[in-house]
C-alpha cells in the first residue's frame, strides 16, 4: 500500500469516529433519556481521546511526508490529493502543538465553568463566574502560546480565531468588523430612533406544535436536499449536524406562542444542513469533507433564513400554507404585512432575540471585548462595566443587570474565545454571495416567487458547498465572483430592511 | 498506575466504543434518513475494527497476566476484580484465536447472504440462497477450527453455541431440548387436535397508532425502570438495546390491525431492557456490565411478555385502559375472555407468529437441523426436505413452499449458527425463575393483580440482573433457588395454557 492510501485509510477511520461522536451529540440533545447523561459524557470523552491519539500519532506525520513525495503540489482546488495533504499537514502540525494534558484541562475547565455560568446567570452574579472565566482565559493563553512561531500567527488572538475561522487573521477580521460598525451604528440609530410605528407581530399568538411541525416539514421538504437525506426534530437550542454523507439532522424549537421561532430557526439550520449535504461525494470520509470555516457556514444559514425566508416572495408563497395550518390569524393578512412582521427592527439587550439589523452590533461588542481581554489588557473584573458601556454606545441601551448583559451567552464560559466574530462574518459573506448569485442567475426574488429554490441551491452547491475544505473562504468568494470581503452588500440589504421598517 | 487500573482504563475505552456502536445501531433502525445507510455501514465497520484491535492487542494480554498477580483468585461472585480478570481473560483468548481476515470475510459473507436471502425468500427459491449458505457454513467451520483444544470445547457446535450462550455445551443443550420435545410434541397435539372452539381474537380489529402509543407508554412507565432511563420508538422489527447505564432503548411495532403486536412485543423488549438496566452500577464501563447469555436475556423478556402480560390479573388491570384508549371493542369484554384471547394455541408455519405453546417446537426443529449440518453430515441441499419432514412430524403441518419453510428466518443467512437454541433456553429458564420468585415472594398473580410489579422486578434485579457477567447462568439459577436446569416448570405453565385454550 502506498503512503497516501495508508494515510487515507487512517484518516477515514478517524473520520468515522467523528461521525459516531456527531450522532452521540445529536442524540444527547434530542433523544437521550436523562439518566444516560453520565455514560454519554464518558463515551464522548473516549471518542475524542481515541481520535486525537490516532491523529497525532507520529506515523500520520511520516505518512504525510511520504505521501507528499508521491503527490504533486498543485494549487488549491486542482488536485484532491494535494489539497488533502496541505490541509491535513496543517491540521496535524496544529494538533501536535497542544499537549494532551492542556487539552484535557481545557475541557474540564469549560465543563465546570459552564455549570457555574448557569448558576451565575440565574442569580445575575458575575462574581460567581469570574474565577472560572479567569481560569479559562489563562488556559486559552497557554493554548495560544503553544503556537509560537506558527506560520501566519502574529498575535494571541490569531491562534484563537484560527480554531473557528482558519487562516483568517485578527487584523483582517478587525478591518471587516470596523467597516461594519461604521455603517451599522448610524443605521440602527436611524431605524430605532425614528419612532416608527411597530408592525403587528403576526408571528405571536397561539400556534399549536403539531401544525407547526407539519408546516416546517413542508418548508424543509421544498428545499434542495437530496431525497431521504435529512430529518428534523425538536430541541431547546436549535442546531444542525451532519452524521455522514446523506444524513443531515436539523433541529428547531416549537414555541406555541411564537411561530417565528420554529419557522426562521428551521430555515437557518436547514441552510447549515444544505452546506453539509452539498459537499462533493468524492471527498467523503476525508478531512476535506467538512466545511472549512464557521463564517462560511453561517453565511449559508443566514442566506436561507434572512435573504430567502424573510423575503416578500417567499412569505407570499407561505401565506396560504399558514392559513391552512393555522385557521384564523392569517385570514385577512396580505404579503406586505407579513413581510413587515418578519422584518421588524428593534434594539434589544439579548443577542439571540435580536433582529437582523441590530444583530451584528451584539457581535461587534463581544468581539471587541474579547480582543481587549486578550490583546488590550482589559482585566476580567472590568468586563461587565465595559460591556454595559458599549451597549449604551452602540445600541443606546442601559443594561439592567449582568444576566441581561455580560452573562447572557455561554461561549466564554465554554472557553470559546474567537468564535463570536464568525457570526458577523457569516452575515457579511451571505450578503456578497446573494449579490453574486443574483448576478449569475438573474432576478432571485422572482425565482423564489415562482417556487424555484433549486436554482439558488444548485448555485451555492457549485460555488460553495462542494469544495468542502479544499478552498479557503477567500478563494471561494473570489471564484464565486465576489472579489474582496466587503460589508457593502450586507449594509445595502440591511438598509432595505430599515426602509421597510420605517415605512411600516 | 497498577496493571489492573491500566487494564480497567483500556477496557473502559473499548466499552465506550461499543456504547457508541449501540447507539449507531439503534439509530440506524429507528431514526436514520435512508440516504445515510452507506456512511453508517462504514462507521459501524470502523468502530468494530478499532475495538477489536484495541482489545486483541498484546498489551491487554500482558496486563491481564500482571493484574492476575495483583489480584486474588476468589470464586465467582466474590470479587469484582477476580471476576473481571476471569471473564476478560477468556474473552481475550477467544478473540485472539480468530484471524482478522476470517472475521472480515465472515462479516462480508453474511452481508451478501442476507441480501440473497431477501431475494430468495421473496421468490421462495432455496437454490438462490444455497451457495451463500454453503459459504457461510464453510466459514463457520473454519471459525470453529480456530478453537481446537480450547477448554470446554469438545465438538464444532460447542464453539458456535459459546458465542451466544457462553460455557454451555452442546451436550447440555441437547439434553434440555430433548426433554422439552418429549413433553411438548404430545401437548401440542392435544391442544390443537381437539377441535376446540377458537376464542374471539379481541386483539384484531381497528386500533389507531396514536392511542396504541399512549397505552404502551403507560404500560412501560409502570414497569420497575429507574426514572428517566428509557424510551420507546417504533421499528419494523422490535428490539431492545442498552446505550449505557441509565439509557435503555425499547422499540415496538404499531400494527393498526393487531393490537397484540405492539402490546406483547413492547413487554417482551421491556423485559430485555429491565435486565440491561438492572446491572450493578459498580460494573459500569467494564465487560462485566453486559448480561452474560442470550438464554438468560430471553428468559427476562419472556417472563414479562408471557408470564406477566398474558396473565389474567395483568390483563384484568389492563382492561379499563384498553376501553379508555379504544372506545368500542372492549366495552363488553370481561377478563377471562381477554385472557383466552391472549393465549390462543394454534399450529402455524411461521416461528415469529407462533403462540407460546407451539413456539418452542419451531426452535427445536431449527436447533436439530443446524446440529445435523455441523455434526451429522446433513448436506445443505437436503435442508428443505429435512425441514419439511420435521414440521410434519412435530407440528403435523405440510410446508407449502420454502418461503414458509426453511427460508423464513434470516439467522442462517446472517451466519448465526448456534443462536436458535437460546430462545428455548430462555423459555425454560423463565419457567424456573417464575416458580422461584413465587416461592420467595408468595402469590405472584395476586401481587400483579394489585399492580405490584416492583416486587418481581426487584427480585429479578437482585437474583439475576445485577450480576451482569459475573455469574454463569447455572450459578445464577442455583443462587436463585432453581437447582438444575429443568423443563418441568415451563411445561407445567404451558399445560395450563393448553387447558385454558381447550376450555375456550
Amino acid at each position: 500500500m502506498g503512503a497516501l492510501e495508508d494515510l487515507r485509510d487512517r484518516l477515514g477511520e478517524i473520520h468515522d469516529l467523528s461521525r459516531a461522536a456527531s450522532l452521540l451529540a445529536w442524540d444527547e440533545r434530542t433523544m437521550m433519556p436523562s439518566a444516560g447523561a453520565e455514560a454519554r459524557a464518558e463515551t464522548l470523552g473516549t471518542l475524542a481521546r481515541v481520535r486525537h491519539e490516532m491523529f497525532t500519532d507520529d506515523e500520520i506525520g511520516s505518512l504525510i511526508d511520504r505521501a507528499r513525495s508521491e503527490s504533486d503540489d498543485a494549487p488549491a482546488g486542482e488536485s484532491i490529493d494535494a489539497d488533502l495533504l496541505r490541509i491535513v499537514g496543517r491540521d496535524w502540525e496544529k494538533a501536535r502543538r497542544v499537549p494532551s494534558e492542556l487539552r484535557a484541562e481545557m475541557a474540564r475547565s469549560s465543563s465546570v465553568a459552564e455549570n457555574a455560568w448557569l448558576e451565575a446567570k440565574g442569580t445575575s452574579d458575575f462574581a460567581m463566574l469570574l474565577p472560572h472565566l479567569e481560569h479559562n482565559v489563562e488556559l486559552t493563553r497557554r493554548y495560544a502560546d503553544c503556537y509560537e512561531g506558527f506560520p501566519g500567527f502574529d498575535q494571541t488572538y490569531d491562534a484563537l480565531l484560527d480554531e473557528y475561522e482558519p487562516e483568517m487573521t485578527t487584523a483582517q477580521i478587525q478591518g471587516v468588523l470596523a467597516d461594519l460598525r461604521e455603517g451599522l451604528v448610524p443605521l440602527v440609530r436611524e431605524a430605532t430612533e425614528n419612532d416608527a410605528p411597530t408592525a403587528a407581530d403576526l408571528f405571536r399568538g397561539d400556534f399549536p406544535a403539531d401544525p407547526q411541525r407539519r408546516l416546517i416539514a413542508q418548508m424543509i421538504s421544498e428545499l434542495p436536499f437530496p431525497d431521504g437525506s435529512w430529518r428534523i426534530d425538536s430541541t431547546e437550542h436549535p442546531f444542525a449536524i451532519s452524521i455522514g454523507m446523506g444524513d443531515v439532522r436539523l433541529t428547531t424549537r416549537y414555541d406555541e406562542t411564537n411561530l417565528g421561532m420554529a419557522l426562521f430557526s428551521a430555515m437557518h439550520e436547514a441552510g447549515h444542513g444544505l452546506y453539509e449535504s452539498g459537499v462533493d461525494p468524492e471527498l467523503r470520509r476525508t478531512p476535506l469533507s467538512k466545511p472549512r470555516s464557521l463564517g462560511l457556514h453561517e453565511s449559508q444559514s443566514r442566506l436561507w433564513e434572512n435573504w430567502v425566508a424573510r423575503s416578500r416572495p417567499y412569505l407570499e408563497r407561505l401565506l396560504p400554507r399558514l392559513r391552512e395550518n393555522f385557521p384564523g390569524p392569517f385570514d385577512g393578512t396580505e404579503a406586505p404585512e407579513l413581510e413587515r412582521a418578519a422584518n421588524q427592527v428593534e434594539r434589544s439587550l439579548i443577542r439571540i432575540e435580536a433582529d437582523e439589523v441590530t444583530y451584528n452590533l451584539h457581535i461587534l461588542i463581544r468581539f471587541e471585548l474579547e480582543l481587549e481581554v486578550f490583546e488590550g489588557g482589559l482585566p476580567l473584573t472590568d468586563l461587565p462595566e465595559a460591556w454595559d458601556a458599549r451597549y449604551r454606545d452602540y445600541l443606546g441601551l442601559d443594561v439592567p443587570d449582568d444576566a441581561h448583559g455580560v452573562l447572557q451567552d455561554v461561549h466564554w464560559a465554554a472557553g470559546a474565545f474567537g468564535y463570536f466574530p464568525t457570526y458577523s462574518l457569516g452575515n457579511v459573506i451571505a450578503g456578497q454571495l446573494w449579490d453574486a448569485a443574483g448576478n449569475d442567475l438573474g432576478d432571485l426574488p422572482s425565482r423564489i416567487g415562482e417556487g424555484d429554490l433549486a436554482s439558488l441551491g444548485e448555485w451555492l452547491r457549485d460555488r460553495v458547498h462542494r469544495h468542502g475544505r479544499r478552498l479557503s473562504p477567500a478563494q471561494i468568494l473570489e471564484r464565486a465572483g465576489c472579489a474582496e470581503l466587503s460589508v457593502e452588500p450586507l449594509l445595502e440589504h440591511l438598509r432595505e430592511r430599515v426602509a421597510l421598517a420605517i415605512r411600516a
